[in-house]
């Protein structure tokens, strides 16, 4: 999408193997900054700090640090060393595991001499696909808004939590796929932006929405149920780091608070992913998702700008004051009203979500 | 409550009419510093400014403001003056009126030279009847934590939104009275403290915590939802800034959220209130209460300190972003398990609570 008047992908790479290019996020949207990365070392770093987010997006993250891996070292155990540094750095977003499983199985038949340019050529595909199906989701989640809009005949207001925005993916983004393609089309839409501590991945989703013109809010957390209760919430779309195949949808933590108000005052609500974040061997979300715990430095520290507008962080609680700060919740699927993916919209079932990849679904597992 | 070495009450008067002192909350819990209060309109500034805040401490401040202002000038026009400018600062905390409205019935009688010296000590009477009003809740309070401890033999988990500590009191706090009582007794008790955005009062409730040596985690506002599914909470409580005569709770933005959560997962929620914080002239909360919508630089701008250790301010959001803060929300009585009060806990049921004060609830009107 269009940063000032260029266009950006979050992270692109040079044609042959060697290095990729981020838009570094951790200082965003307060700074804007660009980073070459030319090592899987300097890639786990990335992901790790959050220079990279976004499930989709740390998925081609993690299959170019592989790649970058295989150009230094196409032997087996270097592979299985950098999978393993890779797979570490987030624990909850199943498109890691997706694409560094889909870039081991396509290297196993090769030998060590072809490795490095099919890993890069292999990894440049899941980039290209992440486009495609962001904007596939695009599609058919504007169905979804036009029919709001033409319920309504106003405005269609649409309640977002953390960043599902196009930095999140390649490009598009998930959730903000059909809401730029229903601002170019001339359907009004407003976004409520919720501000998504401890991060505040909202400024992004803000940020996003501002330079593409999307007429947005910003709130904090707290305010959602608020809005819902006075009807001021259409419906809710976020993204997801996994979908279960029984439809549980695990996101950002705070979503199922969301979810919660979003059933009590029939506000439909809706994740926003494409079919790589469906986990397949999930039966049970509560037991079986693992649950990121970051940094307390996340609750404890808040980043911005100083009054002469320079990047400042301010210490909002000390260390002596204990601080928790589990990343990711679970909304269960009975909250769910439908999961819009680049196949289609469905329910949150699990014989919907089993047709969309029917083979994968029988096969339960990983790749 | 001791502050280092010291016993403090937030707010304490002068013997004779004249000047009131407080702590000031506004940096609070970064810089703590007292001030001294010698007129009506530097008490409407300092409730606005939220240098006293918390609905029964505002009530006892706006008290003082009237009494201030009947030192300078005891004739009626001037009363109704500062009753109006009083009233207008927060609207919908209903202990202010209440208040503002004791003190005027109080003053009604009185011929304009008895008035000054009235006015002083029926603002002094509501400051110590607060303070005996908390610690009676407090020993309600205490009898659902003993309950709650009986039943589990481990720490009793509670978790709180924003603070209904001591400095929203005169002293004891409406939600940290039982907690101090039961943390006295020796009965285990830890406290999920909401960090409650957009003012972060939750750092209020962790300073007060800290001073009196009570175990708490600070938790962002999204996380609470995670923790109750995971069983981590035993029971919710709350303040409130006000309480219908059909029992549903108006308090900080982002409670209704939390009593959500705590009705899916089968967690007990409670609000901690004196029973001048009973509105009995509402029937319809949603349609009723007027939600103040506050500053958007209460979002925009986050404090703390900065490296260095000053208090300081960093912009997460700038101008360009539209903002939205409605600062309270209402939680429809069907979600809320009781009401602690200083004279009992009762359902949140308009025979129950009306049974607390049948007097005025028949009346229907604030005095």
């Amino acid at each position: 999408m269009r940063v000032g008047d260029r266009h950006y992908r979050s992270l692109w790479a040079d044609a042959a193997p060697g290095a990729v290019h981020i838009i570094d996020q951790s200082r965003l949207p307060h700074v804007f900054e660009t980073r070459t990365i030319a090592s899987v070392d300097a890639m786990a770093e990335a992901i790790l700090a959050m220079r990279v987010r976004g499930a989709p997006l740390i998925g081609v993250a993690a299959a170019f640090g592989l790649a970058l891996a295989v150009a230094r070292d196409p032997r087996d155990e270097a592979i299985e060393r950098a999978a393993q540094q890779l797979r570490a750095t987030r624990p909850t977003a199943v498109n890691l595991a997706w694409a560094v499983g889909r870039m081991r199985e396509r290297l196993a038949a090769l030998g060590p001499a072809e490795r490095a340019a099919a890993a890069w050529a292999e990894a440049q595909a899941i980039a290209d696909e992440d486009v495609a199906l962001n904007e596939a989701i695009g599609r058919h989640g504007l169905a979804i808004l036009e029919r709001e809009h033409a319920r309504r005949k106003r405005p269609v207001n649409i309640l977002t939590h953390c960043n599902a925005g196009w930095i999140a993916t390649v490009d598009w983004g998930t959730v903000t796929a059909p809401i730029f393609m229903a601002h170019e089309r001339g359907l009004p839409v407003h976004v409520w932006v919720d501000e998504t501590r401890p991060r505040n991945q909202g400024l992004l989703t803000a940020w996003e929405l501002a330079s593409a013109g999307v007429p947005h809010t910003l709130i904090v957390d707290n305010a959602g149920g608020h809005l819902m209760q006075r009807g001021e919430v259409d419906l809710v779309m976020v993204g997801a780091d996994r979908v279960t195949r029984r439809g549980d949808v695990c996101n950002k933590i705070g979503t199922y608070l969301k979810a919660l108000a979003a059933k009590a005052n029939g506000v439909p609500f809706y994740a926003a992913v494409p079919t790589p974040t469906i986990d397949w061997g999930i039966e049970d979300a509560m037991a079986e998702i693992p649950i990121e715990e970051r940094s307390e430095d996340e609750v404890r520290i808040v980043r911005g700008l100083d009054p002469e507008g320079r990047f400042a962080e301010v210490t909002i609680a000390g260390s002596a004051t204990a601080v928790a700060n589990p990343a990711f919740d679970v909304t269960p699927a009975e909250l769910v009203t439908g999961i819009v993916t680049e196949k289609g919209v469905v329910r949150a079932l699990e014989a919907e979500l089993a047709a969309l990849r029917p083979r994968e679904a029988r096969s339960r597992a990983l790749t």
